[in-house]
């Protein structure tokens, strides 16, 4: 194999190990959209998606994003597009109005993913590939920990998701981050150092430069791929839970003018991951409102511990044990105020 | 409520609120038995059970384990008792040796549990109490994180479980251990600090010092809550799928003079999280030996990724497709030695 001939460096060969089978899952004859920044993880991809894509018979498109956001950015990009023509890919530059909800950081990812989306969708290309490591993997991690959302906040980044109808790949998700340096290093390709990567104020950024170094020097050199195999096997056992999920909700649940209710029945059968699993699942679907593992514990205490209890107040709705159900009703506009009769 | 009353320290009402469920759930009448070191989170569940036990007519007795593995433990375990005895409690030393595989550490705890265990038979005690706190959770999930074996690595110490035939209970899990220092200071306490947790020797006292206290600087101070959510919602999941195997697992599997082997088409129909477990499940409870993901993960491909790939070599037996079955047979004595024939 390619990969192993003399001189090879084993970087080089672990990033196209990790790319061939994703591109060669898409077949050949279609096209994919590498997104670029010019830093070293995207670069590494985009090398190894230039040497594997031929050999699948994939067309790739480099896309570069540039945010605007700092100085000089138009000059990162075009670079960065340079250097994906110098390794014989097609390349282009967009440059976004970054602006929106959720902070700066979550308006540049979703301008960013919109421009792949689009670019993927004019290139008629079946995939985006994005360059996230196990190091990113391990940070997401540690971040969904410290939001301490349970479970869902531990799943990390997918391998493989879906971007509005076109498919969102990560094929480095097993490569640490250190081997996409020395990928770039071997090939004589130079990555854009982003100072936002140096910069403190970003949660994510005190992850990498200060919790993760303390916990493998305390931990163990292994706890970044311990990280993400936790991610890995949390993915799945949430892909399960939703399945079951989808084949008995509508078994249990009936629709009124009010809202919606559940069995007592039927939760008190379940055990407690589904049972929990099953009121947060219905309180997003008709409120849209996200409960806290109190919240939902609170609720399922009515079917689980029932001695009569009133009516439990939750975001966007109020829960109460009526008979044999679970009722789950729109709260009053205003809150506590209730029309008069 | 008592706890409610002027100058009572609400350190000392939220212990003693988190002591009152476990002793009320076990009846009037019943007897517990309460691990003590003379440390401030054992002496606070003490106390706690001191002023609980007789209002709900449970009798207590508590036990000091003296591992003699220390100058000075026989003083130590002497003063705890007599601190018990000054609550009002029953109270008894034992001096155990502690010896046997798996470190000291381990030993000790073996002992330990052996002695309350043993005392609780005695007693005609229903359950045994110990102190162990939400701190205590979050470092045990963070060394399970570090040993990587996954989700199952991250459920922390359950509430309530089974110490042989006695309910083994820890009513502390939701209560930080700087309110057991307070309620001990509130209530005249002293505890003893064991200079074992100044160690850092001890990979427990390197996350207790040097781990969470990063981790809480960097992301926040509701980092040890939210990993003991995390530890509470996992164990409800790893509930709910052992619940699931122990329902299909002898509809699935045949047993044969070689070992043991599983329905290709019964795994190919259940989502990952349940093929991944039943054939760690099957490995462990037929060899008693305990896959890695990745070792699972390769199993699992000979029935999602199926190319005619040969045997794999596990710890303790050897997987290979055979017909419809995956079959899981003893590993040869002395690894890749085969008879001749």
């Amino acid at each position: 194999m390619d990969e192993r001939r003399p001189g090879l460096d084993p970087s080089v060969a672990e990033v196209r190990r990790a790319v061939r089978p994703a591109l060669r899952g898409l077949g050949a004859g279609s096209a994919v959209v590498v997104g670029l920044s010019g830093g070293a993880d995207s670069l590494a991809l985009a090398a190894a998606v230039a040497f594997e894509g031929p050999k699948a018979g994939v067309r790739a498109l480099a896309v570069v994003v540039d945010h605007g956001l700092q100085i000089g950015s138009a000059d990162v990009a075009a670079a960065a597009a340079a250097a994906a023509r110098g390794l014989g890919l097609d390349a282009r530059v967009t440059r976004v109005e970054v602006a929106g909800a959720g902070g700066p950081e979550a308006a540049a990812r979703t301008a960013r993913y919109g421009v792949l989306r689009a670019a993927a969708a004019e290139a008629g290309a079946a995939a985006v590939l994005v360059a996230h490591t196990l190091d990113d993997q391990a940070e997401t991690v540690l971040l969904g920990l410290a939001r301490g959302a349970g479970a869902a906040s531990l799943q990390g980044m997918s391998p493989a998701s879906d971007l509005d109808g076109v498919a969102l790949l990560r094929p480095l998700l097993d490569v640490r981050r250190a081997t996409t340096r020395a990928a770039c290093a071997a090939q004589g390709l130079e990555p854009w150092e982003d100072p936002h990567n140096a910069d403190i104020a970003y949660a994510r950024v005190r992850v990498r430069e200060r919790v993760l170094p303390v916990l493998e020097a305390e931990l163990g050199p292994g706890i970044a791929g311990a990280l993400a195999r936790t991610a890995a096997q949390l993915r799945e056992d949430a892909e399960a839970f939703d399945e079951m999920i989808d084949e008995t909700i509508e078994d249990i649940v009936e629709h009124a003018e009010a809202g919606i209710s559940v069995s007592v029945a039927a939760l008190a059968a379940n055990p407690a991951a589904l049972r929990n699993r099953i009121i947060r699942h219905v309180v997003a679907a008709e409120f849209g409102q996200s409960l806290t593992r109190g919240q939902t514990i609170e609720v399922a205490r009515l079917v689980t511990d029932w001695s009569g209890q009133g009516p439990i107040d939750l975001p966007g709705c109020r829960a109460r044990r009526t008979g044999g159900r679970i009722e789950f009703a729109a709260a009053a506009a205003g809150g506590d105020a209730r029309p008069t009769e």
